[in-house]
């Protein structure tokens, strides 16, 4: 495809621009040139979030004709997300539309990826002190005559006699430092030893203070903490987006890039470890005095005086980093050591391997200390990854009599169920909308993402909160809302009021009986849409609405993970769980009433759901401070039975009825006082469902 | 130094020519161009043997004007090398002079490294089949839903149950291949695991065979098996100069190369690592068909049709060589690890580590299986290294009753000595005479080099071979002869011979009582000197002579190695062995008769006089062939004992006695009918020894 040669492609309002071949999408020259368009789908032309416009005429400023005959032709696709007239402005989607010729492209902002708003920081939880890298403090004598003993087998005998190491080996590099590194010492060194069975580092004189690493890898968010392996104190939390956002939002879409590009694996893992290098380079430079030079120039590197302060200037570099922990999905986990995610994707979904890896951090191509290790912990199945270990071993529940029910919920639902006797687990398909996804107006949890919302059961009137405002929209001037979409937690909370207030009935379709300006048809197809916000309160010059496809979406995802819930404690022969734990960022954002009122999960006590923040990142750092936790992973890895609901007989019916909104009465006795006495008995009186 | 800019520089004969940095020596120069050109003393300015001619005028063909001046400033330490009178024919030595400005310089034959004859063949040896490295197959079924377990626990699960193997690890790069490997064999597969700990291949189908190679880096040749490890058969023996040569002859020199280039190190290991790749690239080829067309071309590649037919094409690549062994003395050790060899060179000569390494082949830099390991066999002490321990493994001297003693002669005198009770091991500074360096006429055992000598007692008529020629100088015209000078073996013939004919005394000094128009004194230095060769016998346009200085070089070896031996039977509290060793290439060509003769070590029946052959590379064989020599290597390397025989307090006085030609006749039992009686007779009755 495409005719020879190069075209000029300028991207509006970034104003990037440069040269890439004719022939590749606008999606790929964005990412070529370093524009973040929105491709929830991966390309696979279904999403529709990547539309853009091709601006006609001849630029000056840039010596280019741009046309829309040089944005290639029109595919059918396209025709289910732009309409004639749109298409007459020079509407296409990114994915579809080829470089031809030169191009002027603007990019709406509602379909700019927007930069995460991410909550990872570090939790306080118990972890009993014994990394898996130990430093060691030895004398040794200088050769002599007598005793000319090579330089390493006098350090070993002394790791023996002093601290009862034995058999221990060398890295190869941590060798080719040691006779400077013993001389400059005046023959007294620290040695560094991994696992009391490989000796990773040594450096003259004493050193009591080293220094590790725990990443999260999730989908969307990477989390990573900077840890004094001694103190065990986070010295700091770094995080930022997965840069592989740009191939795809979900992991099914990144398998699919994977399977549609040769190097696509090639590229996502480079993503990942670039990704990885620059937290470990920011939280080093977090340990460095604070340039003024460059702060002035507003530089927004996050060495501020009071950090400083608290580290006394660590000035710590990459290579001081020893050691490092990483867990994640399955996808990403094996994106990451660049496994084949093929068959993580595909029936019966089985992985490369299960096992945690010690994989030495060079052959990786992660710069911190050139002898460390990396330990990625196990996986259960191919839709519970290692980042679910982490969670378990955060959590412990098979350590409790108690049972729990844990949930966690990004792209897919992980869940876990039981205690001290048995564990099992499961994944249901969710989907992205509790993450505002493949909504209408969903969106990431971002600046200007609509997270709080009530509703005035009597007015019907609308107030709410975006992301980056502290101010509630009833108590700011409409313009200074700049509201952009919806946003995960938002979705709940829309949906839970929506219902409350009698507006969506419990099959979840608008309430034909309500009256109400915001409540209308859409111009195009003629479904209903309740309207969150006005054209005038956004940024993005129209209505914000939800729709009634937006509500299926949503039920659909509540419904698989009720579903999925109700299912495994029919696996487990239990009738109620004694506590609901949600991890990840959407635990921590979502209202708990709500989460009950919409029947996101079976029945439970308001003050036993809790959230418990990025558990798998709390596993990561436990795993990094406690080499028994890495077994303790590895023993759960194995000892948890995933079930795979979806085979179950009655999946589908109770999948139905799970979709419900809320569930009866009787099912939830906690929502007593959540929600009126006149809609639980309208729902008690109510059998069945109807779905359109 | 230098001015700025390039120059040009042609060498001749060869004509290679280009332009270097201004400011290089002439040596640097022709390394950069390709020239070998013999520097023994790796640029000390000592030995010598890098005279060069600096050719004047103007050179049209080259377009380059070449003047004496453009060689930069007369050094003082050429004087010692060359005359007025050569200098004043524009005679240089190579390490001295610099390039200031452009050249063409002349290689006189006898300044040109030669291409050495290497005689390194695999010696058939017992070995117990148990390789660090075993294939095994397995079958497994195809996940499922109801077992949808990882790829590399079905694997694993399986090498359990049927082979017994529990807790294996898998190497990232072999991971990585295992999901496509697993697929592509319709779930069999055949598995390499290293040392019942690792997964390091995975290949569809069943494979019954597999290879791995053996390598013994001398100072001065590179010996590689390429064995079958489950036949253990060589499937051939490729060898190669080692290309360290061109930075120094002996070990010292190549350290001392290091101690005074930043980049020296670094450029030594790259040229062994390049060097090795090298012979598996050879050995690999030699299993392919021919290739017609090169052949018809005179590419000189071993892929003879008889070795062909022999291996029936295996066809292997690199990516075939699971498993790789290493030997070599210390100081080759650590230039391939690239651990600073400098305190091997300064007392007490500590190595950097003793004890066996198993380092990842990528770790190195070497092209085989990706994930392969290298086992860098231990070593004992500074001067008796991973080779002497090969040579141990190989002979087993501490699982016999008898006592042997054991003598690797290489520039060093490696010796052991002991039996199932006790094991000494020291080194003595034989030097390079005995491997024709250092000596007037001294060259390697290389084409040319005479190897065997007889000298008529009555005539004292010389008749002579060179390497090269199999006919006799007797059977020859002179000008088909072509001697270049003495090698290592027919350094020692010369000198029993004229002993044994009288023209040499006890003490080393020629019998002025003789006459002979062979035996005159030279021109310059007035000193006695024997003729070997006449000119019109050589290349290089002299006569080939034996000087007084010369046989002082060879007592200085002989008393060296004898003295050690002696000294440690003294410590073990022995008079006599029971079997004499020699091992590596001196020991191959070396007449024992003529070296008991010599005196070069203890009495010992002449039958129990053995050579070994390159026992070295056999140990590396062993220990690629069978995992537990690996720990009977640690084991002796711990527990043969490192006498420093220079600290002995009558080490001189011991040392001056060793010199003498040959020992006392109740010293040298069987000397009789070796030596004539009236000669015999004559040392009995001298006392001491008279040196200059």
């Amino acid at each position: 495809m495409g005719k020879r040669g190069k075209a000029m492609v300028i991207f509006q309002p970034s104003g990037r621009r440069g040269e890439v071949d004719k022939g590749v999408s606008i999606i790929e020259a964005s990412r070529q040139l370093g524009v973040d368009i929105e491709t929830l789908c991966g390309e696979k032309r279904v999403c529709g979030k990547c539309i853009v416009r091709i601006e006609e005429g001849f630029f000056e400023k840039y010596g280019i004709r741009s046309t829309k005959a040089n944005a290639g032709d029109w595919q059918k696709e396209e025709g289910k997300f732009i309409t004639p007239d749109k298409r007459e402005q020079g509407y296409r989607l990114g994915c579809c539309a080829q470089v031809q010729g030169d191009l002027l492209v603007f990019v709406p902002e509602e379909s700019r990826a927007g930069k995460q708003v991410v909550s990872k920081a570090a939790r306080a939880i118990h972890i009993d002190w014994d990394p898996a890298v130990k430093y060691y403090y030895v004398e040794v004598a200088e050769p002599t005559f007598e005793e000319p003993t090579a330089d390493l087998e006098r350090i070993l005998d002394e790791l023996n006699h002093r601290y009862g190491l034995t058999g221990l080996d060398i890295d190869l590099l941590a060798l080719r430092n040691l006779p400077s590194q013993l001389r400059a010492g005046d023959w007294k060194v620290t040695v560094g030893v991994w696992m009391d069975r490989e000796i990773i580092r040594v450096f003259p004189g004493k050193h009591e203070s080293y220094y590790g690493m725990a990443i999260d890898i999730g989908t969307t968010t990477v989390a990573a903490y900077f840890c004094n392996l001694v103190t065990m104190e986070v010295i700091d939390t770094v995080s930022m987006m997965n840069p592989q956002c740009k191939y795809g939002e979900d992991v099914m879409s990144r398998i699919t890039y994977h399977v549609m590009h040769p190097d696509g694996l090639q590229k996502m893992s480079d993503d990942i470890i670039q990704g990885i290098q620059g937290l470990v380079t920011q939280a080093c430079e977090g340990t460095h005095p604070p340039k003024i030079n460059k702060r002035n120039k507003g530089n927004d590197k996050k060495a501020t005086p009071e950090k400083a302060e608290d580290n006394q200037y660590l000035c710590l570099n990459p290579s001081d980093i020893i050691d490092m922990t990483i867990v994640g999905n399955t996808a990403m986990h094996h994106i990451l050591l660049k496994l084949n995610p093929e068959h993580v994707g595909l029936a019966p979904f089985p992985p490369v391997a299960h096992k945690g890896l010690d994989i030495k951090a060079r052959d990786l191509g992660i710069g911190i200390n050139e002898s460390a290790y990396v330990h990625v912990l196990p996986i259960e199945a191919g839709f519970v990854g290692a980042d679910n270990v982490g969670v378990l071993i955060a959590e412990e529940p098979y350590k409790k009599e108690e049972i729990q029910l844990i949930i966690d919920i990004g792209t897919n639902g992980e869940l876990v169920l039981g205690n001290q006797e048995k564990l099992i687990s499961s994944s249901c398909a969710t989907g992205p909308a509790l993450e505002g996804a493949q909504l209408a107006f969903g969106m990431r949890a971002a600046p200007g993402a609509i997270e709080r919302i009530t509703i005035d059961p009597d007015t019907h009137e609308v107030d709410y909160k975006v992301i980056g405002r502290d101010a509630w929209k009833s108590y700011s001037k409409p313009e200074q809302v700049q509201a952009k979409g919806i946003c995960g937690s938002g979705i709940l909370d829309v949906l839970a009021e929506l219902y409350r207030s009698g507006i969506v009935l419990k099959s979840g379709r608008f309430n034909p009986q309500e009256k109400s300006k915001r409540l209308r048809k859409n111009s195009e197809n003629n479904q209903p849409e309740f309207v969150i916000a006005w054209k005038e309160e956004t940024s993005i010059d129209k209505d914000i609405v939800i729709t009634q496809k937006d509500i299926r979406q949503i039920q659909l995802a509540k419904g698989a993970l009720y579903c999925g819930c109700k299912l495994m404690m029919r696996r487990m022969g239990i009738e109620k769980v004694d506590r609901v734990k949600i991890a990840g960022a959407f635990g921590t954002h979502v209202d708990r009433e709500k989460a009950l009122i919409m029947g996101l999960f079976p029945d439970c006590e308001i003050e036993k759901i809790i959230s418990v923040g990025n558990a798998a990142g709390d596993g990561a750092r436990a795993a990094l401070l406690n080499r028994r936790k890495r077994e303790e992973a590895h023993w759960v890895s194995r000892n948890v039975q995933y079930i795979e609901l979806t085979v179950e007989k009655d999946f589908q019916e109770q999948f139905m009825q799970a979709m419900q909104i809320p569930h009866m009465k009787d099912e939830f006795p906690h929502l007593e006082g959540l929600v009126p006495e006149e809609i639980l008995n309208q729902i008690s009186k109510s059998q069945g469902l109807k779905l359109k």
